[in-house]
């Protein structure tokens, strides 16, 4: 059975948990679309992160891969569009490294667009009630680093993966820690990556509707 | 048996739906603490909305009565504080008036505080993994006419009825049409309202803990 | 002559300064509407700056009080509209003290609505060009205890004073130091109290227009 | 002697004028660090825009290149790092035109980085307390088309400029019509672009600290 990859990260900046894990785990299994939901947890340390993302995706040849980070303080399921070759750590990562304007991959092109159907999966969220948008960028810390090596590695091994990021905001659990935060219920999210899943799966093209910012 | 009022609010603005009457409506029956939980939807129009209110406890006789309504923008349960004597309407109400500085009623006292053990709510609340905090404004429209109204009832009439109001944010179904808005699923909001009446229902003194703004 | 009192507060939460104290310190001396302003600062300290404050008005006998405070994060001129007996320290105030839920005035009322023209207030401001809004709320910290104090020294002296209290964002250079948050301009936050003492001393009525929050 | 270009936009989306030509327009012939500023009103209008820029490039041969617009809602000085080639207009433009998904260049790279020294620039602002950030979206529609254009015109052309885009929040007259958008003077604004003007000529390597993004 074909096999689609869902990827969370461990927790970081001093939180307990990371709800990017949480709900990646909740799916662990799942038949999606004809597709077997396989998980992973990454680490929240630059380079290695990618590794062991590269390593799953050798290891278990989806057809898909959906990376999940959190991105505290959106509001939002945020479908990131572009990742960017540049890593600029705001603050440590778990191994205590802090890197400051040095590329994901050495020589590699300054950004990739995401070939998950960005649009068709914002349409299809909001049509089931999850509050949805397309992002233009995903930070320059270990999120980014994911989206662009997995972007790098689709496309210097010319793979037929689609492949992406979604950033998805604190759970209402975590935004107990986290006051005047936005968040969003654990059960929304897992519902929402059900969803992403099935949509990248079954949409062979992408919607041609809006979903810009004007800045 | 006791019974507590818990009450929501008819769409208004352009909405479809209210959460805040959803949550109620979801309660309507329960029985929590040893009291049974009987629901009201109130108008959107300023003067009748307070005459519903005043009708249904004369009605029902509640130990408690729980005012909720939906604060678009805000992510949290907002456990209100302070309602004052005045209102000022920023939108026309559903019967199309638009009051601007007029007391909700006349003579009446600047402002009540709550008489809700406002402190053990939130402080449940985010035990429970429920983002919540005090708030000191209910605003100047529907909401804080309710508040008012319904404290300057309990006062005037030596009522020994615990009453406040709960501001709720957008569900997750309704944020979809406000882009970039904080929401959170109906699920926890009616779990928060359960226990909120659980902690008024047992709660006689409030905690002693902080929950203030600096401005 | 006739005199203005401008109070600004001393720096605090780690600030070197306080924009509040800034603008107060540049109108000192100036004639505005035919009165003359006085400066004073007052102590971020709850109970002293009160004490302060009533000192000021006994030996100056003004005719209108202007109350300046910081609110870090608004973004506007904030006109405050509602004192309420309330002090609930988030954070403890400059002799380190940090009370939770005590009154400002003991067996005071639960509020007082500001005797400034609040509405022509704006509504001048927002014809120079600067963003100013109603607030409904000045916290619980010690800008809401000044503003009741004076408030109630005011009613319960039945003094023909006009008075109220002012939040401003932070300076840009302030900001600074707290990236993300709003700022203004010192300049333009100079010449909004300027404005708005000349709107006190010459509006004997305010206007009837709208200022009002949904919540 | 030696010319730098700065550019603002028309007014769009309803308001009467756009802060970036404003601020454009008062630097117009002043001498930064030995070159003379030469300032150009670009339309907002997709294509036309930049055909004007690359116009003006090609007429003034300019040193360096800084290209303003208006972000409002966003409360610092925007320094852009990331250009993509992707047009998706979330408004129409002011010839009625809203193209969805198209590239800026037909066959163009993903991205380009700005070659403005944009962490020297920030921390310049800031120590001339103006608030300041890298900001690493530029949004889909005309300024980020701009910034695209001029990018890929540079290197294309293997030009010898600096070039790139900063964003401007509301100013404070603008946010008048804006209730609740943070705003800076324009003073502040044109104090501001100078001082990234001069930055920009006068340091020929970028400084090599954070500015980088969680998410």
């Amino acid at each position: 059975m074909e096999r689609v990859l869902v990827t969370g990260i461990e927790p970081f900046d001093g939180d307990d948990v990371n709800p990017s894990w949480q709900v990646a785990q909740a799916l662990a299994g799942e038949r999606i679309a004809g597709a077997e939901v396989v998980v992973r947890e990454l680490a929240c340390v630059l380079g290695r992160s990618n590794q062991q993302l590269i390593a799953a995706i050798e290891e278990l040849h989806p057809v898909a891969v959906i990376c999940l980070g959190l991105a505290g303080g959106r509001g939002e399921i945020s479908v990131e569009r572009v990742a960017v070759n540049l890593i600029d750590a705001r603050i440590p990562d778990n191994a205590g490294k802090q890197p400051i304007d040095v590329p994901v991959v050495e020589g590699g092109p300054v950004g990739y667009f995401a070939t998950l159907p960005v649009k068709a999966i914002v349409h299809h969220l909001r049509r089931q009630g999850i509050p949805a948008a397309v992002s233009h960028t995903a930070g320059t810390y270990n999120c980014n680093q994911l989206f662009y090596g997995l972007s790098h590695h689709i496309a210097s091994h010319h793979l037929a993966i689609k492949g992406g990021f979604i950033h998805i905001p604190y759970s209402h659990e975590l935004a107990v820690n986290h006051p005047g935060k936005p968040s969003m219920a654990l059960a929304t999210m897992i519902e929402a990556v059900r969803s992403i899943v099935h949509t990248t799966l079954t949409n062979e093209e992408d919607l041609a509707i809006g979903g810009g910012a004007l800045h």
